[in-house]
């Protein structure tokens, strides 16, 4: 049995990160491929009480490089406990958000820096990255209008002002062009299924598909 | 008002840093030094969730790498909220466990090493050290004994071996030496008012004291 690949989604709130994954989920699978989704932070017990401490509060609950060191830990075990033991397994693993979402929102959007960011993923994670990111694009107006439109109560990152919530998305687009083998940018104000065709096309080309 | 000190107690299971935290306390009170005592990990509300993630489970619940970024993570916001606002306001803090536990438990009884731990550190809480630490020393084996004559549940650390204790204890003593103008070692096993008098006296020595 091949190993699994992780696929990540990116991207700022209301990107549409978790439909996406329900729609790439069931494209892969019509391929033959058994896949896990799973979200960050959390996708462990433990990983998701560290979620609720990080996103009932207000913002200002945990100053950044404290919130950084918490998603880390929950990432540490989100990775031991439920993605590795899946690509073990040769199943393909979705995530909404993981590593970059870090270094967007506390690198670039509180920021803290690279440095201090990738210091800290080689500590928690070493050098480990996913196999392919898939990076929701959207601008911090589109964003707030999407969420605005949902009606729901926000959690601590959604709450934070536009001048954060665009320097999230700078630093999202700063990553994807650092490091394009991994990333790929897509429109996310496309119709819902020309983001999952664009999405599921650049997976097909970039990791082959049986 | 001049600024507060921070001490802080160490060492292994049972060594009685709570009962000489106290004892401390109203001997700094006695000569009019204001006190405040914590604890770690905790010492604030997120905090203290983090304590109960790492000590009401099973050893293994956590690896080791994720323990040390919980006990950080916990640690930046006990000095941000807790143990900072007291030295400014000249208030002294004794503290019942501090980095030096991440040190000995992840660092030597895990074998994290000391690279990793200092690395973390300096992530999470810069060059922040404590104004002076006193280690209760005692062996892996007095330890046991007094854990057993407790008769209480143990918490995820006290589950561990002999071996790791052992190698906590050494890994306290080697911290000892590393930092002799920070650190003194007191024998635990002497009589609880001679540890006091023994600390006390160190403190006195090296802080000066109204």
């Amino acid at each position: 049995m091949p190993r699994g690949r992780l696929i990540t989604l990116e991207g700022g709130e209301g990107a549409g990160k978790s439909t996406q994954i329900r729609a790439l989920g069931a494209a892969l699978n019509a391929r033959g491929i058994a896949v896990t989704t799973t979200r960050e932070p959390g996708g462990t017990p433990q990983a998701e009480t560290i979620r609720g401490l990080l996103l009932d509060g207000e913002p200002g609950t945990f100053d950044t490089i404290t919130q950084a060191l918490l998603h880390y830990a929950a990432r540490r075990e989100h990775l031991r406990q439920t993605i590795l033991p899946a690509l073990e397994e040769g199943t393909w693993v979705l995530s909404d958000r993981f590593s970059d979402s870090t270094m967007a929102y506390q690198g670039y959007g509180a920021g803290l820096g690279r440095d201090l960011i990738d210091a800290l993923h080689s500590i928690a994670i070493g050098t480990f990255k996913p196999d392919m990111t898939v990076i929701l694009d959207l601008t911090a107006d589109q964003s707030q209008a999407r969420l605005e439109g949902r009606g729901e109560d926000r959690n601590a990152y959604e709450k934070l002002d536009q001048a954060f919530h665009d320097r999230v998305r700078a630093g999202f687009l700063d990553i994807a062009r650092r490091e394009p083998d991994r990333c790929v940018v897509v429109d996310a104000t496309l119709p819902e299924a020309a983001v999952t065709a664009a999405a599921f096309e650049a997976i097909e080309d970039r990791l082959g598909l049986p």
